[in-house]
């Protein structure tokens, strides 16, 4: 909370704060989930976040230890069918072409120019590394995230012809914003990239780019005429997935997560490190079982895919959301 | 800001805060630094929180992207006569000296433990990194935070014989504080060890552990016997120093600094990274001229030294504070 050094605007500002924290609180208490299907998904949310938040209660965690967790890809918004960053960087490397004449001899960006994804992605991980270094690096961090911003304000999912940005899943945004309400600190904790992420996750999560952790590449500081800058370097620094999720949870924020929400085996160990804090935590996966109105696919996705957590889910008792039945709405978004 | 559920203690709270924000607005109103003497550092500093923090004004800047950077040795606590981190890890190395006997032929740990401090540390870099892999790493994060806790509970500073967390820098503990109550998010930007500042960080600066940024060691996830763990590696991942600091800030915060303060080179970065984001922009640095109440030291001293960074403060019209002329008291610190 902050203040004017004017008391005058003080009285003003706490008259509207207490004003805007009685109207925000009449509205939560009437449904802080609107899109959610009464069920016990959402029971088990509303009692969770009702044990930790009430004082005096055996479960109470001060305000200073909520901190929420989430993925993005699959668990924020949708990831087929495919990931929106990989999207990014194949137009990208499209756009980038005409500089770079030798890619026409040099895979995988040849197939890929030449409209064969297929034959493109056939040199797996490496392939999808060479991609991501031409697309994500050799420029400043204030041009790639101008590059970003500008990208994602075009784009549109094939599918639907929407914007990714209004693909984004509503019972989540609702969901980030009860657990802010109830004093929680909303991470998003992606295997994506972290720059690739934070030019619009505040606008459309309401999350700001410091609360946003994700795979990195390494930088360095030059100073350019006398200007310095941040430059892209074409190597990997660190990845925010599987095994990585709690390592990049523990250098970013340095407190056991409270209650953390995935959708895919990739989610797995930050869903492990969360229930390992002991006390009541939350543990939530979104599965996707609603070929209608999104997408349906677990085990055997070759995105997304979600098997050994759905197990430990099942039998650990984690919470497990069923898109098609648990939720009222899938899209469309709330915020622009 | 968080609520209750309740509409009844939500009105309560509400009440509270408004009482509050009154309160603390009049008692910053009268004077948010009342450690600092009126001159230029403390007029720097309050004009310019005024230009950013004023609606409708020129230089307003957004609560949101409100980011001020501190460095941590020798500008929020002292560094001298020897960073408080490496007072650790040679205590530790005697700790640790029973479970090590083949420490006694192998340097710099012979050395040290023949209380040769001078023989250990000749080896420079290697040495130091040596000591602080040895001390730092081979037990998991919470382990690490307990075993930091416990020592600086009970370590005092060889020449004033107080707790270090009593030998921070009140006048920066209420700039701390005056920049929270108008707006600012604070955060530590410290070549020392992100594990090592952590674990007191909140209690004495009230700065939580996600705003605390700083050097780092690998993570290794594992889980034993089913339970999650983090095992701190003996090997280095990120130095938070010199052109490092820029690229934490980058990493962790994802936002330009609006106010950075630092007092040695090691900082020059992180002030001209700040400098450079164009419009109203603070840099400060904090000059070490008190011999009689702390220690007095710049262009030559080996610990946190100061030169580059004082021309380029004095060329381009940064804020230098004067110790011994600009602050009223130095210790004792007001939260334990």
């Amino acid at each position: 909370m902050r203040k004017s050094s004017n008391p005058l605007n003080a009285i003003a500002l706490a008259t509207l704060i207490g004003a805007w924290a009685l109207a925000t609180t009449v509205a939560q208490a009437a449904d802080g989930l609107p899109s959610w299907n009464d069920g016990r998904a959402k029971q088990s949310i509303t009692g969770f976040v009702k044990r930790v938040t009430t004082p005096g209660g055996a479960d109470f965690v001060p305000v200073a230890e909520r901190v929420a967790v989430f993925d993005n890809d699959g668990t924020l918004w949708g990831e087929q069918p495919m990931y929106v960053q990989l999207v990014f960087a194949l137009e990208r490397v499209k756009a980038l072409a005409p500089q770079h004449p030798e890619w026409k001899d040099k895979e995988p960006f040849a197939s890929l120019l030449k409209g064969d994804l297929k034959g493109a992605l056939a040199g797996g991980e490496a392939a999808l590394v060479q991609i991501t270094m031409a697309t994500h690096a050799g420029m400043t961090t204030e041009e790639f995230e101008k590059i970003v911003r500008d990208w994602i304000t075009g784009a549109r999912h094939p599918g639907t012809g929407r914007r990714y940005t209004e693909m984004v899943y509503r019972p989540m945004l609702e969901l980030l914003r009860y657990l802010r309400v109830n004093g929680f600190k909303t991470f998003i904790v992606s295997g994506g990239g972290i720059d690739f992420m934070r030019p619009w996750a505040e606008r459309v999560y309401g999350i700001p780019p410091e609360q946003v952790i994700g795979s990195t590449g390494k930088l360095r500081f030059e100073l350019r005429e006398g200007k310095p800058v941040l430059v892209k370097l074409p190597e990997l620094n660190f990845v925010d997935d599987n095994v990585g999720k709690p390592v990049g949870i523990q250098m970013h924020v340095g407190r056991r997560p409270l209650l953390a929400f995935g959708n895919s085996d990739g989610d797995l160990q930050m869903l492990q490190w969360t229930a390992g804090g002991g006390g009541a935590r939350f543990m939530g996966l979104v599965h996707h079982t609603d070929a209608a109105r999104e997408f349906a696919y677990d085990r055997t996705s070759s995105i997304g895919r979600l098997d050994k957590a759905l197990d430990e889910a099942r039998a650990k008792g984690w919470t497990v959301v069923d898109m098609k039945h648990d939720w009222k709405i899938i899209y469309p978004i709330e915020r622009k």
